[in-house]
């Protein structure tokens, strides 16, 4: 969208204050996690030796969603003068923030006209080029001294796709101004407006003070904060970068901004990375919104449901039924995944088979059901989530074959997570044959698709069965599929896929002596005309995604059901054997290996989570962070927290908890919301307590701790004594 | 939109087959109320003395937001030859369905251009002209004969705003062709698009056949019957039309479209009177919905709550506080009541003072209280309805002052839903002093409005009265309200406003005699010269709403509150006074006078429900049905069944039935939803059975007739004895 949130200054109208063209003699620059507000102070001496003090602050509501402000407060300290603050809407922005897209076009709006719609409003319009959705900004500037407004001299300049005020008035030395910039941006699919330039026009004129403004803000993040803070008070880095994870993740899901239909995007709503498309983080972000903004989850789970019309057409082209969601989906749901991609080790375009990631659509389905868990919104499922879930599930099994040699269901042609196998070696097919996450989720999916159908009134499964052509046979299928779907075994592990034993096994200290950090060894292989498809390497958690997405019990029915063995030690075994040949290429992986080793080895657990919590201020992926978050990862070590950690799992109806990694917890305090009903938990030393709170209108609940159970009425609390 | 629903047949490429230019042998239209469905079926002899049989169906899906679709199905009974199909997609439509809007400018699309998107599909997009938005159709048209598709010869023809395609095929003698249009209507509005045309073309070459759409379209009928059907089948007229206003609001507010952000248009989606705009209709309408679906509701008071802003900018200008939402309202909330209108009798421009019916301001309030009364849904009070109640509570509380004389608070310049009293007779300032029915609902809503601000968690409560403004002194004042508001009485009566007793009786006799139908005094009095204002007339309920909208007990309570006697017999004399001074000019008012006479006078009460149910059927407003339906009177009669009937009241989380009327309502069935709970009643002879489904995720509920309650969980029922 158009530049808005900055203001420009000249004094004696001369060249406008850059760093670059004066002497800096303080300067600061922060982020307010708890308030999202970032402000910068600073002193500077120009050339002509005039000394001024700027400090501004800047924020996007967090309590209306048109509105965004900026305030700047200038100090004339040695001088005096006339002053011009240029305050400006410019929509000639180019996305120029991932440095390998340069080659790619970064210009998507056209000009559709600057326009002045009060004394001291501006506002512009521009369309994006493909969606051809119009935007539209204005800008309420005003400048005051000692509280009152100053009456400015005003002028304006503008062209097609840029329009600027000015406001100029005189300082005194040492005296001081303060200017208020307001935006309101509106777009052509927003509800309640007639058209968006004038909508845009008519509120800014309408908002209030920049500090009444920053005020209702703050108390939304302190609203936000009340229902969403995890308190870990042991470590101080820990909590603060928790908090950081908290905010970042609320800034990009909240209810202001869940009903936009942009879905979770991998890198935010502003990260350029990935072309702002959505592959399958949310299988990590829902959990921890589900718990405590569960009206956030259920509408971008709808952008999901919005493109399954997309989803069906896609499987029908792949000659499957039912619904296949793209590995990377933009505006409408069509497959957006790239065919090729460049090497940025060699500049050479290499061929990509990522799109065979067809586990997203696992991911969905999984979401859909923990929802539905812990929300218990039969609406929802009723009109939206069973259609999704069902169509998964055809899909998954039209994809499957039966195997009469083994006796079991198979499935072909599909890669997991781990983006290093995208096919055999030698082979120039892309895919894999039963790859072991998704053969067990396939089972899983199955056999919860029947208990979808069983909770559907008979009117809605008729309807349902008949309008997506659900047979009785296909259900029989399910059945089946689910008892008999074949998992790869190799020496006493869980293997990745078919084959993966016979693949050669890498050299990884030899490789990390040789290029440092080696967690994208897809492309250092490849430079080297080598491919990571021969070697017993990973790039991040595949298999071990079983252990960190089902609990314990969950895990040992699913293979019981197939007629496999399962046990903790298998658990532990594979659990090992992949940790030693993964890359965690992408950050995700330590995510999930910190969730899955917690039960087994605390001390790794908490050390990939450490790791994990430090992948974006740190940086750790060479760059990658200035192009924008990772999402995923920052709310999966939220979910370490309450999943992994406190062991929170629904089972029978009862909220259960089941801490792990403990001596680590002392003090950590959060609050959850299951079907309705608030949760306040927290642990001290060698207890857990479990509240509800006597506000708002709940109903009671079952929590437990081990064997022990009791249920719970608002205002009540139970302790439970855990070693 | 566009015109898309329709096809044209031209044989041996002679003259399109108009009704004008034919012989009709036969001729069937009927719409089937179950399943939406519109039929055509006739037979034609043209002047070459062909003869032809046509059966046309069509529908707009009840479970594909974006589908429409036509079929024909042509016999050739006598004659061989060729046959032209003309299917079209005109841009070039005008509204003209209002006789007395003809002088205004009736054509509201611009052209955006047609386009041919694949053999079989045509499309067509255009603009409305203020909002801006664009609507895309694309039609799909094939032919079949004995179930093969015909291998047609097509040709195109458009212009800027019509595009159409023309099948050619030969039809032999007895023999029949069906010819399936299957239409997909975008918006720039929608979401999940890339861009409204191209989606649109997409998406119909993948819809179903005419026949499976159709199956698709009446399961999805029969499942919102299961929730929605009201049986009550002693009178086979009564049935029929309860049965069709459910239908029609359906048609308007259902899940495919309330969050359309179309409010409830008074006249339904597609009726031109009143140019679309949303009055207060929806206090009519959504206790129907909110027991069924109460999702649909939901959607449509974010109509309300979007508007919000223009709402409080509307109170600000007038120099209120909060929020004042307008009389009429349309695309942005602001007000868009005429300033004056055409008498049909005189062709006479008139004032139009009716803006000042700040009562819907209330019905909303009671529309929010009232949903969430009946789901619990503190999700939605929480993040929008509080924040609407608070602000109409604002606006009330700044419009009223305390008169000291009387040590009461009192509201001047309104006027009450009786739009023949705009002023005092003889003054030239519109609204009145006092109209009692604001008064005791204003006392409702100050009372209400804190027990909302106690339902909040503390931190929102506290991030509301920021954003808002709101302060303790306001909340005080709304207490002092709450118990001295000042309230009318005459002659043992509640007066209408202050001074109605002084206005002059009218000689109804007389007029009716001289006019036959005086619903609409006003228009005739006008006419004349004089004014209803100077009379004891009254166009619809006023005072007698409350009696509707409150049970006896909430208003002994409210009354006992404002320190004012309440008894059976004020409300029976009340209702007695105003029914014989009413000349029932909107239909609404035979609904309230139905609801509120239940207990008093069941037989009066009966007729008066009669009267409301025959409204549109028998066009008893003298042609204004076709202008569109009167939405809130369908609604309202099915509200009458249910409240005042059955007699259904939540009060202290207990669901009491409390059945008026007896005698008519044996053998009435109907489901209704309570927090998530769905409760299956039914009244046989004198007992009613009150049953809790097993399916489903249901908690317990309490039901009650007189003292005698019980919980219910899910799998059971109780049967209470009546009489």
């Amino acid at each position: 969208m158009p530049r808005c949130l900055s203001l420009k200054l000249s004094i004696e109208r001369e060249e406008p204050f850059r760093l670059a063209n004066v002497e800096l003699l303080s300067y600061r620059h922060s982020y307010n996690v708890r308030y999202g507000l970032l402000t910068r102070e600073l002193r500077f001496r120009d050339r002509a030796g005039r000394e001024t003090s700027l400090r501004s602050r800047r924020f996007v509501s967090m309590t209306r969603m048109h509105l965004a402000a900026i305030s700047w407060e200038l100090v004339a300290e040695n001088w005096a003068g006339s002053v011009e603050v240029i305050s400006a809407l410019d929509g000639r922005v180019v996305n120029r923030g991932v440095a390998r897209y340069q080659q790619l076009w970064g210009r998507h709006l056209d000009p559709q006209g600057p326009r002045v719609h009060a004394p001291d409003v501006i506002a512009l319009k521009v369309r994006t080029r493909q969606s051809r959705i119009e935007i539209a900004q204005a800008a309420r500037t005003r400048a005051y001294m000692g509280g009152e407004e100053l009456d400015v001299a005003r002028s304006t300049y503008q062209t097609e796709d840029y329009i600027h005020q000015v406001l100029r008035f005189d300082l005194d030395q040492g005296s001081s101004a303060r200017v208020e910039k307001l935006i309101a941006l509106y777009t052509s699919r927003d509800r309640a407006i007639s058209e968006p330039l004038e909508t845009a026009g008519r509120s800014v004129s309408r908002y209030p003070s920049f500090g009444d403004a920053l005020e209702h803000h703050t108390q939304a993040w302190l609203e936000l904060w009340e229902v969403c803070d995890v308190q870990l008070p042991r470590d101080e880095r820990v909590q603060f970068l928790l908090r950081l994870h908290i905010a970042h993740l609320l800034q990009t899901c909240s209810p202001l901004t869940s009903h936009h239909d942009a879905g979770v995007p991998a890198r935010g709503l502003n990260g350029e990375a990935y072309r702002g498309h959505v592959f399958w983080d949310e299988l990590y972000v829902y959990p921890f919104l589900s718990y405590r903004l569960p009206g956030v989850t259920r509408q971008l789970l709808m952008y999901r449901y919005r493109r399954i019309g997309e989803a069906r057409a896609n499987a029908a082209r792949a000659g499957l039924a039912g619904a296949m969601y793209p590995w990377q989906s933009g505006s409408d749901g069509e497959e957006e995944t790239q065919v090729v991609h460049t090497n940025p080790l060699t500049g050479r375009w290499e061929r990509d088979l990522s799109r065979n990631q067809r586990h997203v659509n696992a991911a969905i389905f999984y979401n859909v059901w923990h929802y539905y868990q812990i929300t218990h919104d039969a609406d929802f499922l009723r009109e939206y989530g069973a259609e999704m879930m069902l169509e998964i599930a055809r899909f998954w099994s039209s994809l499957a074959h039966f195997n009469p040699d083994r006796g079991r269901w198979e499935i072909h042609g599909v890669i997991g997570p781990d983006e290093f196998h995208e096919r055999y070696p030698g082979e120039s097919a892309g895919g894999l044959r039963n790859n072991a996450y998704t053969n067990v989720i396939v089972a899983w999916i199955c056999e919860t698709a029947q208990r979808v159908l069983d909770l559907l009134p008979a009117a809605r499964r008729a309807l349902l069965c008949s309008r997506i052509g659900l047979s009785d046979d296909e259900i029989r299928k399910w059945q089946a599929m689910s008892r008999k779907m074949f998992v790869p075994f190799h020496g006493g592990v869980i293997s990745q896929f078919e084959g993966y034993e016979d693949l050669e096994e890498f050299d990884w200290d030899g490789y990390r002596a040789k290029h440092g950090n080696i967690q994208r060894l897809d492309r250092l292989l490849r430079a080297e005309g080598d491919t990571p498809d021969r070697y017993k390497v990973t790039k991040q958690a595949d298999s071990v995604m079983l252990f960190f997405l089902f609990s314990p019990t969950e895990l040992g029915d699913l293979f019981a059901r197939l007629g496999y063995e399962y046990s903790d030690d298998l658990a532990r075994r594979t659990i090992d054997y992949y940790d030693r040949r993964t890359s965690h290429g992408s950050t995700l992986s330590l995510v999930t290996h910190a969730g899955a080793l917690a039960r087994f080895d605390p001390e790794g657990s908490w050390e990939r989570f450490i790791a994990a919590l430090g992948s974006d201020i740190d940086d750790t992926q060479d760059g990658t962070t200035t192009e924008g978050i990772h999402l995923g990862v920052m709310a999966g070590t939220l979910d370490v927290v309450q999943r992994a950690y406190l062991g929170i799992e629904i089972r029978d109806d009862v909220l259960y908890f089941n801490p792990t990694v403990a001596d680590r917890l002392d003090g950590l305090r959060l609050s959850i919301q299951v079907r309705r009903t608030r949760v306040i938990v927290s642990l001290d030393g060698s207890e857990i307590t479990v509240a509800v709170p006597a506000d708002g209108n709940t109903g009671p609940i079952n929590v437990g701790v081990g064997v022990a159970a009791r249920e719970l009425c608002a205002g009540q609390s139970v302790t439970f004594k855990l070693w």
